[in-house]
């Protein structure tokens, strides 16, 4: 399974022992390493009825990406810890391994090891080093007071599409789409750290619970303009057809792997980013000016909805 | 959980940013980094029967430091996933998170970031990152005709206390404790790269297998004299009872994480190694000047035995 995995596939420069040998080496001009892990269980935060195995390896690679731009860094490698079934079939393993190739490659990454065992369900657990390439990293507890709050990327989307899945309603295939890969704003995240961003987050959680994060981190409070989050066009139409409010996907949705970031009151905004509100004095995160009542994001042992 | 696991701990200088951000930042002076992963399953690599929780974690984090010091580096920081069911008493989470961070503290590592995730068994995901101090790694497939072939720490130990285990049979404490928790000969590995080994890894699928990784990396073959695999005391008491031939442990039982290595015919072997064999050319491991015909060694996908 390993050899299937590894055979025929480049990589960059910054592989300087590549999988094989008891461990990689990996280069790391800056002299520190960004790195972070993430695992993946099926029936839980995937399904194999919902997503393909293809998707199911992207989304995995994206998610763990997005957590080292989210720092200001960029990923240079991943290693991969796949447990399956014996049952499991050649095809399921190979498409996921493809997957995290795709994904790995669009970025210029790695994939440098990792290991295959036997479980009772598929469990993919993904590590991702990351390069600062000089910058400082960009942590969640130093966001200051007056700072410009500003997202980059979709925000509901990858919401929207589960909700749609587990309705069982045909269409929207954009939503869908985006639930089954997200598509992180990748180059955003060293480009806010360079325009000098106070505190940055990936949106995994939803909106609200991230950039609760911050303000519990910085010490702050997050006021968001309700003008600034109106839920893109594909959100109401599939609101309209389950019959919801677009808005608690935007508020609460995570899995787009959106950014957030706070930035100095003065800053002109990178591209790709928009402002959605203003850091104040005080604590929690408030919408419209009131604090948000409704549900707060995802909770890593609530009930499964796989996700 | 995260709270609890974190709490209270202290990093080594080389954790800039440890765990409650989007990712951790570890130093890595050499400007190259050495990674690895393993990913250990309730039911097939340990039994919370047989071994307690703080074991486990123990014996994950040996696992994964002893594949970095077979490459001549040094551990600086780990990353755990944690899957579990969410009726784990908290006591076992507790005592999995004070046995990595016991043999982490050993190693002078941290214990940088991780996350946890449900899951329908006990999931186990550790990655690891070296530091390799200006040294060259040393690999698998650089093993040269004439080498000396030498290992540090136990062989067999672990698959003696495994077999005791299975039977049932009671004592033989000391290969007991081997199985649940190993050993490794860490400061072994970097004083090999120092002395020049030419190849280099861990016995983690049993001597014959991972020498046979060495021979097939490096095209080479290995003649292992067998009055130097004498069992050690308490495998030969523990085979009395069992009824067993104690070599077999030796020459096919992993999870000691002893290290092998090939060093130049004329290099005085540091202290900790001693001379088992040499490098010949051929293929594959020869023992006593024959071909081994028995088994190998561990197999990710044969039959559950809970190691």
């Amino acid at each position: 399974m390993i050899d299937r995995a590894v055979s025929g596939r480049s990589q960059p420069d910054t592989t300087l022992l590549g999988p094989g040998d008891d461990a990689a080496v990996v280069r790391v001009a800056d002299g520190r390493v960004v790195v972070s892990s993430d695992m993946l269980v099926q029936g839980r935060h995937f399904r194999l009825d919902w997503s393909t195995p293809e998707q199911v390896g992207r989304k995995a690679v994206a998610q763990n990406g997005a957590d080292i731009v989210s720092m200001g860094a960029w990923p240079t490698a991943f290693l991969v810890s796949f447990g399956c079934p014996p049952d499991t079939p050649v095809a399921v393993a190979d498409a996921l391994t493809d997957g995290i190739w795709s994904e790995a490659s669009r970025l210029g990454a790695g994939v440098v090891g990792g290991d295959t065992v036997q479980s009772d369900q598929i469990v993919l657990s993904i590590m991702v080093l990351g390069d600062l390439g000089g910058r400082d990293a960009v942590l969640r507890s130093t966001a200051r007071v007056g700072d410009q709050v500003a997202v980059a990327g979709r925000l509901g989307w990858s919401a929207a599409g589960l909700a749609v899945l587990v309705a069982g309603v045909d269409g929207h295939a954009e939503v869908v789409a985006a639930h089954q890969v997200p598509d992180p704003p990748y180059s955003c995240g060293p480009s806010a750290a360079e325009s000098g961003a106070t505190a940055m987050t990936d949106v995994s959680d939803g909106l609200l619970a991230d950039l609760g994060h911050i303000c519990a981190a910085s010490g702050v409070q997050i006021d968001l303009d309700l003008a600034a989050l109106e839920p893109d066009p594909p959100l109401h139409a599939a609101a309209a057809d389950l019959g919801t409010d677009p808005i608690v996907w935007v508020l609460t949705g995570g899995e787009d792997h959106a950014l957030a970031a706070t930035f100095p009151p003065d800053v002109d905004l990178p591209d790709g980013w928009r402002r959605i509100g203003v850091v104040a004095g005080g604590t929690g995160v408030h919408v419209g000016g009131r604090e948000w009542t409704g549900p707060v994001g995802w909770e890593s042992f609530g009930p499964a909805d796989s996700r």
